[in-house]
């Protein structure tokens, strides 16, 4: 596939995130209120403005979890109409008085989260994270082979990009400790992961393609992680406080129509899958990934490089496993992918990764060293998948660290 | 604290759970569509139809969360206005008519679940299944008499009593096997628990007293648990699709203020808690609680009696420590005590602990036995808090084992 080109000429420049292959889903408010958008270019396209051919309800509250429901036929029928709309310049009159610039906008979350379930699908990441905190004979936990590893996070706490990050306080053990203290996190931490976004509800155990068949599209996700409370709550339940502070997504849904071009084979298997996690074609997604750190009032520094297809486990894959107990699952349900590292040191999607658990500081472009967040840093997370002469992009998914609020007096002895 | 009387007769009666000192809150349908009730007696009030005094917007939809989010004020106005309503005589010609027998009306999920969290707060549970799991040496993990340990659960599971259950598939792995397979669960359980129910939001950190105001009212919780599923599934990240298949609540929310009179301290604490977990009061309840057990066709027995006061964290101690990391807590969300066993084998809250991980079977009154659950069986917990000459209960909370679906053909090889 080529670049398809546009009426809206910067959709068209090259690098451009929101060429007319992408028209990914987001919410904007350009003084008046909420409404539904599509990006092209450096513009936002306001979707119930325009003759789209469609129930005028499903565009009615500001989130896009109406059309989410509505299923795979609409999610088509709108997208066939929207490249139509700013495709042929014949409708660019019409259209065009409906169009304005992303610089000009607030964005808002794309789609009411219903529930928030967090994977462990990058296997560099979960032998990186294991050898830190069981050692290298127990990295990679006996069923990782087997099951997409997952937990229930926190949906109230997903924010969309843009939002401040304060610093958690959570119960902290010092190392030789012998009792916790209530402090703000010291290990505060980003992780670099693809979200999933369920379009269609299922109320019994779906296959992989059923599953892949009801996703309706992708975002960036940052999964806040507070590795000092992690490690002292984690056992037996998994981790709760650590990761309810916030996770940020990129502020576009970028369909799975738009990513089709994209979608490449697993990596290489050791150990056979269950049949029940099998894959009837590529489900894995060729975006390349990064993330930058931007302290208060200096420049950005890359922090990693990577790539999706590094996923051992596909959403598809998630999605289904989700499902074998029954677990009924909703539109609007979010799965984060986990954190994605590659094989190299320069591709791990965590600090506690890349300064191997704060013991290989990270030096940055101003000179300062990082072995995890600092108030006033900013992190973004970039994705884009790179077709012949285009781009299909998610916008930067970004949030700065404000400082831990002060001890409430409550928590003093 | 004495019983009130009401007009309604039976509510009365020796024994009954709803008379004029609980009022709890439930959706009832009489064959018009779902609509907010109070049990009084043996009768479901149609709160709508009356002259409640209040916005008639709160009662709009078959929930109560519009109650629940609108605060203390409107929960005490109510309660006061249906004190009055119900036990005053001269009110009855006017509400009477709004009464409807319980047996004739189907009873729906009394509120909208916005995210569900389950604790891990009776000791004697903890070291029980910790035993099972890891042995003796490791049962009680480091973190437990710190931190109230909870997990985020899976909202959309939740259900109401007298939903039936289907016995789930999912991975499992054979003692001794190398390598697990897809099945289905052979070691299904129940969990004998308390759940809270939160009415008012937060957006930080709050102190027990301020969580404590936050709850509007506790309902029983069944959280059904396949143990094979969780045993291979649950290291590192905790449970996942062993608690996803359904947790059962009852029909009513018995309100904190029916409560005021049972609550009592806590258990012994062996190690002091941090100051943010202190209590500025009694946040505990006396609360008795049972599980019957009925085989199809069969007898109920009872398998185990226990008390709420068991629970060495407090709801309001567990929905504080649920905000330390600034977590927004949203009206509607359930938090489970976790399984609540006594220190006795036959006040155990499931039957892992009672069968002793399958290895003790538990005798029935039919003579069979139970290690785990089998098709058919129909679970019910009870729950009363007995005051002088009265009784507040909650209503059974129950749901009948339905055998697993025939295996999918995708799942074969």
């Amino acid at each position: 596939m080529s670049l398809r080109t546009s009426w809206v000429e910067s959709a068209n420049a090259p690098g451009c995130e929101f060429p007319l292959n992408n028209l990914p889903y987001g919410v904007f408010d350009a003084g008046q209120g909420p409404r539904l958008g599509i990006a092209i270019g450096d513009r936002v396209l306001d979707v119930a403005a325009v003759d789209h051919g469609l129930d005028a309800g499903l565009f009615a509250e500001p989130a896009w979890n109406a059309v989410m429901a509505a299923g795979p036929q609409v999610w088509a029928a709108l997208r066939a109409r929207l490249t139509v709309l700013l495709g042929d310049v014949a409708h660019q009159a019409a259209v065009a008085p409906h169009l304005v610039r992303l610089e000009e906008v607030t964005l808002g979350l794309p789609f009411t989260v219903s529930e928030f379930t967090d994977f462990y699908a990058s296997r560099h990441h979960a032998t990186n994270v294991g050898t830190m905190f069981r050692g290298p004979e127990n990295a990679l936990p006996p069923n990782w082979l087997s099951i997409p590893i997952g937990y229930n996070g926190r949906a109230s706490s997903v924010v969309v990009s843009g939002t401040d990050v304060r610093r958690p306080w959570g119960q902290l053990k010092a190392p030789g400790a012998d009792l916790p203290h209530l402090g703000p996190s010291a290990r505060f931490d980003l992780e670099l992961e693809l979200g999933a976004v369920v379009g269609l509800p299922s109320a019994g155990m779906v296959s992989v393609a059923q599953a892949d068949a009801m996703i309706f599209g992708y975002v960036l996700l940052n999964d806040w992680s507070a590795r000092d409370i992690q490690a002292w709550e984690y056992q037996p339940l998994g981790p709760f406080q650590a990761k309810a502070t916030a996770t940020t997504v990129s502020p576009w849904i970028v369909t799975k129509a738009a990513l089709e071009p994209f979608r490449v084979g697993p990596p290489a298997r050791e150990r056979p899958l269950l049949p029940y996690l099998r894959e009837p074609g590529p489900m894995q997604y060729d975006i390349a990934l990064s993330v930058g750190l931007t302290p208060e009032g200096g420049a950005e520094t890359i922090l990693a490089r990577t790539n999706a297809r590094e996923l051992y486990y596909s959403a598809a894959q998630q999605l289904c496993h989700h499902t074998t107990s029954g677990c009924p699952m909703r539109t609007g349900d979010l799965l984060g992918s986990g954190t994605i590292s590659g094989g190299t040191p320069d591709s791990r999607g965590s600090l506690l990764e890349l300064s191997w658990g704060g013991a290989e500081p990270v030096r940055l472009a101003d000179g300062t060293e990082r072995r995890f967040l600092q108030d006033g840093d900013r992190l973004t997370l970039y994705g884009a998948a790179e077709g012949e002469g285009y781009r299909v992009g998610f916008g930067a998914c970004t949030g700065r660290v404000l400082p831990a609020l002060p001890q409430p007096a409550w928590t003093q002895d």
